[in-house]
């Protein structure tokens, strides 16, 4: 499944969306960042809005599950709540978030951010895909420049409430069929660079060596040392190295790669970050190396409504099911909602703990659950 | 210095060469594979050559010195017999071997391998450079088309020695002027591939993970104490290094490297690689990867003469020169040669250890030394 923002195959599935809507009464506009925004009114024309929504754009080789089962629950809950003819004074509201994963404009969350004031619409004009097509120019081919041209306020939004996959593989392991997202974590994303000597690698014994490679590992094995010494909740990940001058019969003079620490608390995330720049340095001094860190990406963690936290349990315990307390690893839009309202992440089995890849999971069964759960904290919300 | 194998500067040096060499009396020829064959006959004409010279091609940005300054020798040495009228039964030949570097062709030590029929000269045809162009058609447009047909035989030379620069630091920390390299070490070449399971780097705790990256650097690790502990003379390098998928927030699901072991023992050689591999398998296992080692180069280390060794140590302290017997971890022309004849090469202490690069240095003061003892050598094997 590949379908980025603004492409055929994001139109097409934008189209049966806004169609699908309309069947159930709920009219569709597009706003600022190129997001939608479906409204099915309450008894209160003025009342904010109670939302719910997730994503319909894809990473390169994805999975069907990765914000579509958000978008198909909202869907569905615009359904139910007219089939039932249910009651509710706040207007609920169902939305789609452009470029969640940033795998087109290589900037996450950006509708969100945008919609939210997070991100001025400005900065939107210089944002280009690696074709060179302008984020504003694909939204316009898409069809979907603004009908609402207002950003979002904190009066105009009470709750959002999104359904997700884990992407990990906890409610599986833990066997439990809903959890419940009580915060986000907070990123830090550096790039550490070693430098050391390049030269020959067969006349150059070992003694006298300055071998940037042999720092690195040395460095991305304390990574996950120092992720497993903070306990359950921390994770450090490298997920990318390049080694210079990168030949097999040359000593490495230098080699840079990333560190993106995670974790719910900040002042975890900055003792981390801190622990390993320390063992970096203590590596390379011995080695007489030199080691660079710079931090290239701060996120920090958000942590959503207890309140909602607590309705999303009692309406899972209504269905019997015992939901699980969790921190999601990965950054979502509610997250940016949470700065805007009460917001709150219910989290769905993703089976293997796969996601961002085909075979990408999660069960019919467990969507319907999840949708019913959120169908009833929704309805008690905009009641 | 960026001079490589038949380009115009290469054309320029050889131009040079071949009318210093007219002016001492020797007449070039060009043998199979490009190489330059200059002979100073001797009293018997029937008698093997007694050879010395090394090869003018460098790496891309390298140095001044490495296989020039041998071949520089070369030229004073006939310069020197020449004047001194100095009586030999057999002939001297100078030589310079073609892409010994491999920086052109991909192919090192190609010109002496060709000629000494280690390597068929068919396979020069299928022979092409990074731009397409072919060896021979290089040759060709360089004007240097065979005049010598018949490939070295053992019976035409009695002896080769080459001075070359030590490419290492081991003669600079030692305070020695003279190497005497008794032996070629062996190469094995490996690359180490490591599967596990590329995954989100957010919302995989980590006890969940299979990161290749990991696994990986741990084997890293253990390449060097393996080296480490096999002794001095024992080298083993990490110099590549490629991460699937590559991102910063993805767990890397597939790294592969190489590793570079060389040893003047061949059994020593074998031991490093099964240790290596060992506990590569060692830590997959524990981490729940796979890991695959394909063998990519293996060169059997070459023992030298030992009494061209002796030879050259004499005439070193008769010079009041104290010489240090050596282990090369690199390949020369000589070490290929030394299949068909009696073979020395003669280190210069490089500036700093540094090697394949524009601060390659060794100093003139060295190379007259190494020079003198050059001749006091072939000299010897001559009369």
């Amino acid at each position: 499944m590949t379908r980025q923002t603004f492409t055929k195959e994001y139109q097409g599935a934008v189209r049966y969306l806004v169609e699908e809507l309309a069947k159930a009464g709920v009219k569709s506009l597009f706003t600022p960042g190129g997001n939608i925004l479906g409204k099915l009114e309450g008894s209160d024309l003025e009342a904010p809005a109670v939302m719910t929504g997730s994503h319909l754009d894809t990473v390169s080789s994805g999975g069907c599950f990765d914000g579509t089962a958000g978008v198909a629950a909202a869907l569905e809950a615009a359904r139910v709540i007219r089939e039932r003819g249910a009651k509710h004074r706040l207007p609920v509201a169902f939305v789609v978030f452009a470029e969640e994963e940033g795998g087109r404009f290589g900037w996450g969350l950006l509708g969100s951010s945008v919609w939210s004031g997070r991100v001025h619409p400005d900065q939107l004009r210089t944002i280009k895909d690696k074709e060179g097509v302008g984020f504003l120019e694909a939204l316009e081919r898409a069809g979907m420049g603004e009908t609402v041209h207002s950003l979002l306020r904190p009066e105009d939004v009470a709750a959002m409430v999104e359904i997700h996959v884990e992407q990990g593989g906890i409610l599986e392991r833990e066997q439990r069929k809903i959890g419940v997202v009580e915060a986000i974590a907070g990123i830090r994303q550096m790039v550490v660079t070693v430098q050391g000597v390049a030269n020959h690698a067969g006349t150059t014994p070992m003694g006298d060596r300055f071998d940037a490679l042999q720092g690195a590992a040395q460095i991305i094995c304390a990574v996950e040392e120092t992720a497993l010494a903070a306990g359950s909740g921390a994770v450090a990940t490298v997920g990318r190295v390049a080694c210079e001058p990168g030949q097999a019969n040359v000593i490495p003079g230098s080699v840079s790669f990333t560190v993106d620490i995670r974790h719910a608390s900040g002042g975890r995330l900055d003792t981390m970050a801190g622990d390993i720049l320390r063992k970096a340095e203590k590596i390379c001094r011995w080695r007489g190396l030199e080691v660079r860190v710079s931090e290239k990406t701060r996120v920090e963690p958000v942590k959503l409504s207890d309140r909602l936290c607590r309705m999303v349990e009692k309406h899972s315990r209504a269905r019997q099911v015992d939901p699980l307390r969790m921190v999601s690893g990965a950054g979502h839009d509610t997250g940016v909602m949470a700065s805007l309202c009460e917001a709150a992440i219910i989290f769905l089995p993703s089976k293997g703990g796969l996601s961002h890849c085909p075979e990408e999971w999660t069960s019919l069964e467990d969507i319907v659950l999840g949708t019913e759960i959120l169908v009833d904290t929704v309805l008690e919300l905009a009641i």
